[in-house]
């Protein structure tokens, strides 16, 4: 008997616990604050609230710090690295508040789909066979820009010679990035919705010519580009379920799913909510290196077996460090990526398919891809941007030729402000440009500024026009075709249009707005031919 | 407000339920239900009852079912391979009737150990440069049998020439199996309770040299055999957590944790509790074949890298089948497993490093590591027994010199009862020897039978006097190093020392039997030299 009374009085007080917070969600209201929750949130905090590039938001120690401390911070952000919600006007008072109490129950658990589930999703709108053989108009299709529209879930395809807008198109919702397939002809876009969409750009119009759902969540996509694979497979991180799933290129048919909850380091935790962050495709070897987020884990997943019995998917796991997020190549060989809360950068040989250095950054480093090119002194350099210091850090990336420099901070490059995210230069360009989205100063976040490539220092910084004034931050620059333009996105909220700049990538000056009703949201923006060939 | 009154509602209901439950357990007899059942049931039901070799025990299920039929299910065991607990006197009316109750409870989550745990399990005995570089006694150690003592937890290691008791070292509860390091100086042992003991044959007497415990859970154990890694590196198959543990081979160390937590055949439902079964030790390449039962994998775990910055540890995830249990050698290049609810096994040439090939079995086939020999018709052939059926499964496995027997079911050779789980040979021995412990027949279970290499057909079978009489079940044929003698164990309750009975391998006459006071329990037992170069 004594087991039950003391079950019946635990789940009394559970009731009570429960009857003394400040009202709790109606299940209507519960769903739209997990709505808000998962699309704005989980990027940062985890669906299940463990904590990721934000801290973890434990219902206990949130209902110690009371609603309207977290209305507060909602509202207005932290220094650390927090937006400010409310003041952005992305979130109303009632978002707002329905987060703050949201945040104040247990998370629910997001389901797992199951294979048969993810499956169904799949949709072939034009199959390999019915696609063209060559592009179906005459524009200069290498020099596309796939401009995702973050809020509207579509991607803008704008042609970079006439500076004219090709075609709209509906991807997932939230999208997040697009990736070139090897060859360029296909750009591939995730949603946060982790739905996958293959675009055609040799259709007149380009259009969605495949999709399928892998994840609920996701932040990655990859194509196959090994010698002989071209665009034969693609791969989707995603952040729930913690897993990877691999596709067919040509058509996104989900083939197989591997999990990714694992080990922390190998030797730590179980981490059930080890989410997949970037994704790359070797040139040495038919295989992607994926990041494991929240397990410090890089995976070398090699899909040349594929096509054999029972779908042989090798995968070398090897421990790197925690926080993986994002990243990219210096000299197309060495994949370097960020530890962001642990300030570091790690760096994979993935020639010799070995775990070749850690680097020190500056505070929370952002690379997006980082940046590229050859400095007279210190030969080949990659350089990143950081959300918490206002610097970029510049590594020397070549043991062979250099090795004196070889995985050694050569620079640090002061800016005149932090919450950097991009960081983007081309090879006949002089300059690297760094944005400065995540500054909460309206102006700072408004602005841009151009390194120097031999002289490692900021040469010029200067801020948008009509930027502040449409509430946009300045996001992800992005080179033409040629070096010889610079693009750049005023992001507002979805309810203004609002601009794409196009700068001349020698003099620095304003050469064109791309604007139009549908200029909403825009974020990030990739020109096939740099896109497909690495070139940053 | 209807939320609460929802919740509330809801919490007293469960309540209720549970007060009109047929008395719930108290704290103290829930915690010794869960170790009977974590000890009896869980290695066929599932930790989580979720299910396996037996099926899923889900608590409304059972309480359908209603305690008077689960006290009987338990106590008369069932045909489909549900032992009958009671009637072999292993559990008491009283735990019969803890066990049915604890049914009808939700299973207790168990905990998942961090590394750092694990890692204070770890001890070392004698490291090992303190160990001898020769034996330090005259006697023939490669003709060493290791006999698990299963309820003892202990392991005896017998003199197999002078059939004289040499040692008894202290291993983990219900100790499970032993293999040899490479080179056979070591035995180790894996307890249920995922400890794992390292057993040096050449201290006087042999004795635990280390230890650690990696899981809560497990049923295997390996050493790694190629060439130049000879006991460098071991590794254990958990069954909770569902986990894969690299170890240093001559201490025991753990240096890497691997989840097994995965999609069912790389396309199915995620499965949370995926247990490791057999692991063996690859000749052709430096990994192990570690087969996970609940997700139908087969991975190919390359240890060549660990001693690489970040361990790289490469896992070639293959999709093989369901259900994979137990399995072993043939031809020293093909990795045959059994898939045992599929009545299937699955053949893996580990030289390719391919699915090669499925074969379909008897009814539950189960065979331990199978028997190799050369038939003069077909070449040489691998044989399983079935628990479910009466019958020797004889299968061709030379696609090279024999392709039209390759992978073909050659025999099915019959036997008077089904409940076989072992079946053992030897290049020096006319005979294939059968074991039938699962027979519900205490008559069966106390039998063994021949079959002819050469006739493939049962020449003889017998009872094995004293057996019956002491409710003990004959299991594990094993031969000694020259492949003159056939050794098989009296498994028999803790309470009743029973023997090990010794027959001559060619005229099958009883030779010896090795008694006394500690043959409690004696399960499997390993011959070192037929152990460490897999003659079977
Ligand atoms: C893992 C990851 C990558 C690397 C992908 C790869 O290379 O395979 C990445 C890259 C990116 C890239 C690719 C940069 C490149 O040049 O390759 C872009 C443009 C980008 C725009 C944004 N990201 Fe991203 N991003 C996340 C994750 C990631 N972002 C988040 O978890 C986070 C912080 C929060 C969230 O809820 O999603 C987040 C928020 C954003 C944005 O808010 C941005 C600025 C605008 C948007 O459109 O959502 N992320
Ligand atoms: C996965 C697995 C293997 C293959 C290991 C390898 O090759 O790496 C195996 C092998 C084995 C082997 C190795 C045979 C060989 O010759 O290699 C033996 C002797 C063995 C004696 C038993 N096993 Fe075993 N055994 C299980 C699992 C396994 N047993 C169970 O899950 C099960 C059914 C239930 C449980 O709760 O453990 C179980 C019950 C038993 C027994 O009851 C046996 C008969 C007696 C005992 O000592 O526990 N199992
Ligand atoms: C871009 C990443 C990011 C996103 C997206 C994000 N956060 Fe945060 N959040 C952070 C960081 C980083 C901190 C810690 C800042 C600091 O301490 O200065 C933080 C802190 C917080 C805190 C304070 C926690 C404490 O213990 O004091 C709360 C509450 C919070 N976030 C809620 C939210 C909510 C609700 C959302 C979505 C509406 C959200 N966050 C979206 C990064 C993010
Ligand atoms: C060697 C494997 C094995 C072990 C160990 C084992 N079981 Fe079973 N059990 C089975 C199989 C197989 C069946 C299904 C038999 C059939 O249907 O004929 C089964 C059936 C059952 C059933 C009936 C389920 C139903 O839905 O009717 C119960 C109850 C059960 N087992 C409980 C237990 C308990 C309790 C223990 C431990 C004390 C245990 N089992 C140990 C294999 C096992």
């Amino acid at each position: 008997m004594r087991m039950r009374l003391d079950l019946l009085g635990f789940l009394l007080v559970g009731a009570l616990a429960l009857a003394q917070a400040p009202a709790s969600l109606s299940p209507a209201e519960k769903e739209e604050a997990a709505k808000i929750y998962f699309d704005r949130c989980a990027g940062c905090h985890g669906v299940l609230r463990k904590g990721a590039t934000g801290p973890a938001l434990d219902p206990k120690k949130m209902a110690e710090k009371g609603v309207e401390y977290l209305k507060a911070v909602i509202f207005g952000g932290l220094p650390g690295g927090m937006p400010d919600w409310g003041r952005q006007g992305i979130l109303k008072e009632k978002d707002i508040e329905l987060v703050a109490r949201f945040l104040l129950e247990q998370p629910p658990a997001p389901p797992v789909p199951t294979f048969e589930e993810i499956k169904k999703t799949w949709k072939v709108q034009v199959p390999p066979e019915k696609r063209p053989t060559k592009p179906l108009h005459n524009r200069n299709w290498q020099n596309f820009f796939g401009q995702v529209l973050r809020d509207t879930g579509q991607v803008a395809i704008i042609d970079g010679d006439k500076k004219e807008l090709v075609a709209i198109v509906p991807t997932g919702f939230a999208t997040h990035i697009l990736r070139s397939s090897a060859t360029g002809r296909y750009f591939m876009a995730i949603g946060r919705d982790g739905k996958a969409s293959l675009i055609d750009l040799w259709m007149n119009p380009p259009q969605v010519v495949a999709e399928s759902k892998p994840c609920v969540d996701a932040r990655s996509i990859e194509s196959s580009k090994f010698r002989g694979y071209e665009d034969k497979y693609a791969v989707v991180g995603c952040y729930w379920p913690p897993t990877m799933v691999v596709l067919d290129g040509l058509t996104l048919e989900p083939l197989k799913m591997v999990s990714t909850i694992s080990y922390a380091k190998g030797a730590g935790e179980l981490v059930t909510e080890a989410r997949v962050a970037a994704i790359v495709a070797s040139h040495f070897n038919p295989e992607w290196i994926v990041n494991l987020k929240e397990s410090g884990q890089t995976w070398l997943v090699d899909y040349s077996n594929l096509h054999k019995k029972g779908r042989p998917l090798p995968i070398t796991m090897i421990d790197t460090d925690l926080f993986l997020h994002d990243g990219g190549w210096a000299l197309k060989r060495y994949f370097i990526v960020a530890a962001n809360a642990l300030n570091k950068l790690i760096v994979i040989d993935t020639k010799t398919r070995e775990f070749t250095a850690e680097v020190e950054a500056g505070v929370r480093p952002h690379p997006g891809r980082g940046s590229n090119w050859e400095h007279p002194t210190y030969g080949p350099v990659w350089a990143t941007g950081n959300i918490g210091s206002p610097e970029v850090t510049v590594v020397g990336v070549d043991p062979e030729r250099h090795p004196q420099y070889a995985w050694k901070v050569v620079k640090r490059i002061s800016l005149p402000y932090a919450g950097t995210l991009f960081i983007k230069t081309h090879p006949n360009s002089p300059w690297v440009i760094v944005d400065f989205p995540m500054s909460p100063s309206p102006q700072a976040a408004a602005s841009l500024c151009a390194i120097d490539k031999r002289k490692l220092e900021v040469t010029k910084c200067w801020e948008v026009p009509k930027a502040q004034e449409l509430k946009a931050r300045m996001v992800h620059p992005e080179f033409n075709k040629g070096g010889t333009e610079i693009w750049v996105s005023a992001w507002g909220a979805k309810d203004t249009p609002t601009f794409i700049v196009v700068y001349d990538a020698l003099t620095l000056k304003e050469k064109a707005r791309i604007t139009g009703d549908w200029v909403r949201t825009p974020t990030g923006k990739f020109n096939v031919y740099n896109t497909a060939y690495d070139i940053y």
